[in-house]
């Protein structure tokens, strides 16, 4: 199959003739009646107006006597009036103010006399202590204007003025047709081959969000006729379908041809990366969309077409509250002239403000919008970016959530995500940002200002020291500091029972043997490299010596799925995977904090943390961790 | 029946001390099992770990063949390397990686041979084009930290992992008790005295939006022993409870009284206002809250307490997204140096920033809080602030609602109302906001930068013609423009049937009859007062002539509720209320609009929505105008 010509429409251009065409259409909000209860977060369909007057009734605002103001008139400290026992009535606050009377005396004014009369020593002004008819909401006065969101207030406001239902937009029904032969119901076990269909459940969720009410059909075949059926038989079920096409190339060609049977196709190929195969199809005034099948394009494209699409079914402006941070670009990017480009970013609070570290680039990585604190747009026509740029990053999350977190950029180790989850649970909870780019990586966050923190294990050859040595070499004005976190062991993970016989680490050179490494920088490349040199190992002999994994999880996932035979890691990693181990040395691995970040709140915790009895029974649970005084600050550079 | 004695607890103090010991007691976070599916928008309650890799296998990424890397070394443009038809697999995007390869060569780079080989002109690398398993996640991995809100990418990426289900933070069930005689559910035609229940309405849409699941028991009476049996019910049933003691003063000691049977009280009585009343009890580790039944007062009692306790059930920090922005203070505001004081206030972009207005501060006024962008809160010790002050207001509404609008602020005219519609129903929607402060009012906020647009109805005495000579003598520098609006007819709003007989406005001061008036720099105050000087009338011998109103509306409401017999508005108000009405005089009611504001969008929406049909519809249905040319510049000064 090949791909039928696509378009490189601006995205700015297609979603403005998109909406223009479906508005044409007839494409506008439609009303439903719900009960004044129900109403809260939907939004109005017309203008609601009040039936009664809140408070309803004349009401007594304190606890006393009810009067005519007028019989006072004239009181005063040493003229007091006297109203006789029919000339006033008793009253509690909610009270109706009783006919003839226009005033309330607070119960602390008045002084009782025997004869069952009261006196007063101030005059009483028309309506004081009165909540007057209609002092909250007149009748006939308009609540709410058309289209406009309804609160818990406005709730509240209805039922006082008699307004028991209204109308409201209709919610959006939104179907989603998932389409692949290779996809599968989510499972524990898929088949090779299988591909669980996930997307309906994100885009679900999108939608909900969004306020349309998703309906997912089940999963099509990639065959014409299916397709055009499903498709025809959302269309007369839903106000707008999306066509989810599996990830092969081609695949939005039969997507393409059933929209085009059952109504019109405005433009196939959209000029953003990701989301480029997107088609913007419809049938009168429903939008038919054709989603890409990776996860990180169809959420793009949901973003960025359908979303200002929904507004239309509520009179609503397009979109929601899209609000944007500046920061600083972590590292450089580079981009492709033809395409907009959406990069989705961690955003971390470093000591100069926030900065923005771009994310796994992959469609299919769908872990990296979990992880995406924000998403960066380059414009179609920009060659890239260069790290220290300041950007606007679009957030994803709370900006409050940005805020006082602890950002550790370094070297890999799952005792990194133990440490996170233990500070979730800390009062008050401190969220943490991880990358795993290295100990060198690291290094160079805590010197370019964008770690509060950095995992590393760096063997210095010539002392055969552990880190010390590295940090001096790198910070030789100082401003960091060195703080204990665990011994590790570093081994050879291998098949389970270990199939070809290894013995020690020379034994990568073996011809035939399928190694596996971790990228350049990691710590964990330096001590292979610096192995190799000691074992008279020439690397470049090793097959798959440059197959780069960015965790000690990864490497430890090829070797269980039969790709690789042997990669260096820890040992936690092989034992999660059930893999053999064979030790080959026992490292340092510490954490290095910036002096500007130690008095943090979110560095106390942690180092509060790193001591804590949870921590030392989870590594237990991990295994293969030596702990000596965990959290202890090791040196001051 | 008096107060007990109330403390004046500052809030801050109080927050704290009730969560601390809600801790202690054993609140926090329990489990709920859900599927992925449904666990969007939801709390994480442990820390959840991927299942399978994602992907599960190795995957083609490219359409092409499948082939062992090392077979394809040493191919170059002039040395190509041939494959025989059993050396590669065709493979398609998605299929898995066939046994015995570790790299895909797209099909574009593929020369196929007629003995069924094929032809590579360059060395493929191994791995390439191929999706690794765990590309995106490794099993073992923390895919979310504990206490984490779950997102539509989470829900994908834990079933791509493989995780069906997993557990969340169960939803706090949280019981509303109404209580009060008079309390009567909802309904079109409460009886005077009857209070229809609405908070438990507004409460419930609250704790929705705060991921609580509310559950309102029946109003109970004012009776000790009814009080304390709906809440031991509501106790067993619910894991935290709101007593919402009806308005009556004295109310909450039968719910302190019920509390302190089933629980303890920690506190009753907050330094601050609204909300004073409160009670902070509880019973073990589930907390009572005695709710004030003032609407406004439970709103902020609900917000600045429970709220951040609602916390504890997800271990997230306490209280959600709070944004603050910077306005400067439309007028002075007075505070009591013992409370802390919340006031409402709306936010208008004015054309220095944002200005807050503040709004009614009763109590009972549920409309303030529907109509309110935000909260000014003045701290106890502080006397008050002046107009023009720099204050921090914490919004009500997403901040882009705020931009963009029109803020109109002056004379009332039901109109107002109609064009916010019709704005809202443009596209793109316009929001409104309105305040209705009388023409001199309007005056001077356009004089103060805080309106865009002023309704303004002036009788120049002297010269008998509206609006531009007072215009010209407020604005001697120029800056603003006059736009025709309406002509319309004011008159005295009179009972039905006008059962006094009155003849003519002069009638108002007949002995015995009730007038109702509209507050002072309001045009048609001015006008009654100019009509009294004219007549002969002595405004301080006519009875009621002090009672003062803010709107046309509320006028009509007072006669039509027969508290007074007569006042001074225009015929819709009459009309709607079905008043008879004695024509006085015509009078012309324009728009004065800022020169800064004139080319803006909104006010360009405004003008192009006074001259359409619609709004000649529409006021023809309220009745009592002339429309000449609305929308047409009257003059610029």
């Amino acid at each position: 199959m090949g791909f039928r010509y696509l378009t490189n429409t601006p995205l700015e251009r297609a979603r403005e003739d998109y909406i223009n065409i479906l508005r044409k259409n007839g494409l506008e909000p439609m009303p439903e009646t719900v009960r004044a209860q129900d109403a809260a977060g939907r939004v109005s369909f017309r203008a609601v107006y009040a039936r009664i007057c809140a408070p309803h009734y004349h009401a007594c605002a304190m606890d006393g006597a009810a009067i005519a103001a007028s019989l006072s008139f004239g009181a005063t400290e040493t003229t007091p009036v006297t109203l006789a026992a029919g000339e006033y009535v008793p009253v509690d606050t909610g009270d109706p103010l009783p006919a003839g009377c226009d005033a309330v005396v607070m119960a602390e004014d008045i002084e009782p006399l025997e004869d069952g009369g009261i006196r007063l020593r101030a005059a009483a002004a028309p309506w004081q202590h009165v909540r007057q008819i209609g002092e909250d909401i007149c009748a006939g006065e308009m609540l709410l204007p058309s289209y406009t969101r309804i609160g818990p207030a406005a709730v509240g406001a209805m039922l006082a003025a008699g307004v028991l239902e209204c109308e409201v937009c209709k919610r959006p029904v939104v179907g989603i047709i998932p389409t692949g032969d290779e996809l599968v119901e989510p499972r524990e076990d898929p088949g090779e081959g299988d591909i669980i269909e996930f997307n309906s459940a994100i885009f679900s969720a999108m939608l909900r969000d969004w306020g349309a009410e998703p309906k997912v059909w089940p999963i099509v075949r990639d065959e014409a006729g299916a397709i055009e059926s499903a498709l025809r038989e959302a269309l007369s079920a839903c106000d707008a379908v999306l066509l989810n096409a599996g990830s092969s190339a081609g695949r939005e060609d039969l997507s393409c041809a059933a929209i085009e049977r059952v109504g019109e196709v405005l433009c196939h190929g959209l000029a953003i990366k990701p989301g480029k195969p997107a088609i913007l199809g419809y049938a009168g005034k429903k939008p038919i969309l054709g989603v890409p099948g990776y996860p990180v394009s169809g959420i793009l494209v949901l973003e960025e077409l359908l979303r200002p699409v929904l507004g239309l079914y509520t009179g609503t402006a397009p979109g929601g509250e899209e609000k944007t941070v500046s920061a600083k670009l972590g590292r450089g990017l580079v981009s492709g002239l033809k395409y907009r480009e959406f990069v989705r970013v961690r955003l971390g609070e470093g000591p100069e403000g926030l900065v923005a570290s771009p994310l796994d680039r992959g469609a299919g990585v769908v872990s990296s919008f979990m992880r995406a604190d924000g998403i960066l747009s380059l414009p179609q026509g920009c060659e890239g970016l260069e790290a220290g740029a300041q950007v606007g990053v679009r957030l994803l999350r709370p900006e409050s959530e940005l805020h006082g977190g602890l950002v550790v950029i370094g070297s890999h180790d799952p005792l990194l995500d133990e440490v996170s989850d233990l500070l979730r649970r800390t009062e008050p909870a401190v969220r943490m940002s991880s990358s795993h780019v290295g100990s060198m990586g690291g290094i160079m966050a805590i010197r370019r200002g964008e770690a509060h923190a950095a995992g590393i294990h760096l063997l210095d050859e010539a002392s055969g020291s552990y880190n010390e040595s590295c940090v001096e070499r790198f910070f030789p004005q100082g401003g960091v500091r060195l703080v204990e976190c665990v011994g590790r062991t570093q081994g050879l993970m291998l098949a389970p029972g270990n199939p070809l016989g290894l013995g020690g680490f020379a034994d990568i050179a073996r011809p035939g043997l399928r190694y596996v490494n971790r990228q350049k920088g990691s710590g964990t490349r330096i001590l292979a490299d610096y192995l190799c040199r000691k074992c008279g190992v020439d690397a470049s002999k090793v097959y798959g010596y440059g197959r780069e994994e960015l965790t000690h999880t990864s490497v430890a996932a090829q070797i269980a799925a039969g790709s690789a035979d042997a990669g260096m890691g820890i040992w936690s990693a092989a034992r999660l995977y059930g893999l053999d181990f064979l030790p080959v040395c026992t490292e340092q691995y510490d954490l290095l904090i910036a002096d500007s970040a130690w008095d943090s709140p979110a560095v106390r915790r942690l180092l509060e943390v790193l001591a804590s009895p949870e921590f030392k029974s989870r590594l237990t649970t991990l295994g293969g961790y030596i702990l000596d005084k965990p959290g202890k600050l090791r040196r001051r550079f």
